[in-house]
């Protein structure tokens, strides 16, 4: 079974020789010549141009056996597409000016995303035909909730004041806001599914912070429109939120084909609830940094609490982290390998 | 009924005739006149002053009618009697030096509690006096993992890569230091119920991070024991985690008599998985900042999710945050209040 193959019936509950793996942020900061590459290029000049988004998405395949790449690029692309500056800082990513109180959703402009975001675009196309038919290519974009977070504050933001007093005193300007999104998060993913992705994931950072009741009013009808656009173009749609536990229930009726669970949660408990939903997931990234011995063991016993033979592409619940050591990695992907259905 | 025995008396799922409330860091920064009084004293030095923490403890109870009282101290007071430096920056606490990858817990002072921390103490006598029969007195103290994540890393930290680091390379290391945590918080929590707490909190601020393999392996036996040793005082034992829609399951093995829920997590899901178990919380801090329509609603809508007649202490879900406005704390009483059973 070839990796696209392997990962996409994975994607979609059927039958696999073993989980399908990746990594998310499988490219990048952890990797020395991610590292090394970076001193030529800033971040926007890595994910601006195919060819270094090319070298870049290639450098994990070259070390590690994953069966789908992933398209070096990033969710603040949308707010920069909609009007926003984004400066990448050491703190994190500063969009300004800030939405605010008083954004008025009418008024944010819904870019062409086939001008503002033609690299993107190019940069599958490139990756698409050097992956050809050997292994799956993924693309993705920020859910809506999780962009009107940044957009609002300006940044990432602990407690999300600013996005949640929106929410919580102007309900209907929220939802304005955040259907608009959610057709500029659309319009992007389409064209990346043109452009030959073979499956999409939508990433919800920030949804884990909001109540049951505030994730089912706000953050779901925004995703649900994303996912009811993708839905004819026939791809698997992953939906990944960070720190989903309590919100599981409500983020099954998204119309996500799999969802990617963060690791706080227990598989088994997931399966029970969800039934024959694929799911993606879930050890803890900071499991990398121990002992090759303990990685193997924590993979088989995710393989176990999963406990059926199909439905599941093996991943970490959250992005890999600065420091993971390489050994680490080594260890995690190997040991999928390892395992057989 | 009187708020003392209506508190104690939800605490243990006995008949009430509306349920008891309170707010998480009720004293303290949202309060104009806790920040008019900090002008003149650190925060250390309204902790370790019984006079002055018997000031800020009423501060609340002043502008609210709330259920109960709670000692105004901090969970770092247990780092600092074992030895640590503490200092209160404005990024948030710094502990000095962190305890790090190497260190050995059989080393580490187990204090005499009752000399060390007695102005704690002191600070719970004073605050049961004036309360006298009519209100509840709460003490606290920090659960063994958070207090572990604060010393190994010298402070917060997202990703808690330190004491991860520390679990996951060296288990029975993590777990002599957690234990040996446990008896330092057991020591403080029994001297804080011998000088007349009615009952008893332990914060577990991190413990959300962790996988429910991690919890069950590393904070949920320290956390046990921690209530084990507690047990034969006869009072209510309160566990808090923040973020622990995952490790509900285990977290409900602890021997907690009540468990105290964060707003990411639906209270009917809760009563269904966990039955009798009496329940705090649990509405999101940043529903305060919305309109007073909004958090009546909310809190009916919690009343009603919950939906038996015991059980349940109302507060919010996490401490209140700085920047509250106090005409959302007044209806978020107001509406508990309106509640009958």
């Amino acid at each position: 079974m070839n990796r696209r193959k392997r990962f996409l019936a994975a994607c979609r509950g059927e039958a696999v020789d073993r989980p399908p793996v990746w990594i998310m942020r499988q490219a990048g900061r952890y990797l020395p010549e991610y590292l090394e590459f970076r001193k030529q290029y800033t971040f926007q000049e890595v994910y601006t141009s195919p060819a270094n988004a090319l070298e870049v998405a290639q450098q994990p395949l070259r070390r590690f056996d994953l069966d789908a790449a992933i398209v070096f690029s990033d969710i603040l692309v949308i707010p920069e597409a909609m009007g926003q500056r984004v400066d990448y800082a050491d703190g994190g990513p500063v969009l300004s000016p800030p939405l605010g109180q008083d954004v008025d959703p009418e008024k944010l402009p819904r870019p062409d995303c086939s001008t503002a975001l033609g690299f993107a675009y190019e940069a599958i196309r490139v990756l698409r035909e050097w992956c050809a038919d050997d292994r799956a290519v993924l693309g993705f974009a920020g859910a809506p909730y999780s962009l009107a977070a940044y957009m609002v504050e300006g940044g990432g933001s602990r407690h999300q004041e600013a996005v949640k007093l929106l929410l919580f005193s102007d309900p209907p300007r929220a939802k304005a806001l955040l259907d608009r999104i959610a057709d500029v998060v659309a319009d992007h993913l389409e064209l990346q599914v043109q452009a030959g992705a073979d499956a999409i994931q939508l990433f919800d950072t920030w949804a884990g912070a909001l109540s049951p009741t505030a994730y089912e009013e706000f953050a779901l009808p925004a995703t649900r429109k994303v996912m009811d656009r993708l839905a004819p173009l026939g791809v698997p749609r992953i939906l990944y939120i960070n720190g989903s536990a309590g919100i599981l229930d409500q983020a099954a009726t998204a119309g996500a084909d799999m969802l990617s669970v963060d690791w706080r949660m227990d598989m088994g408990e997931v399966v029970r609830r969800l039934g024959d939903t694929p799911l993606q997931g879930n050890l803890d990234p900071m499991e990398l940094f121990g002992p090759p011995d303990r990685i193997r063991r924590r993979v088989r016993e995710i393989h176990r609490a999963v406990g059926r033979p199909s439905g599941h592409v093996f991943n970490l619940g959250h992005g890999i982290l600065p420091g993971t050591p390489i050994e680490g990695a080594a260890a995690f992907v190997d040991a999928v390998h390892e395992l057989t259905e």
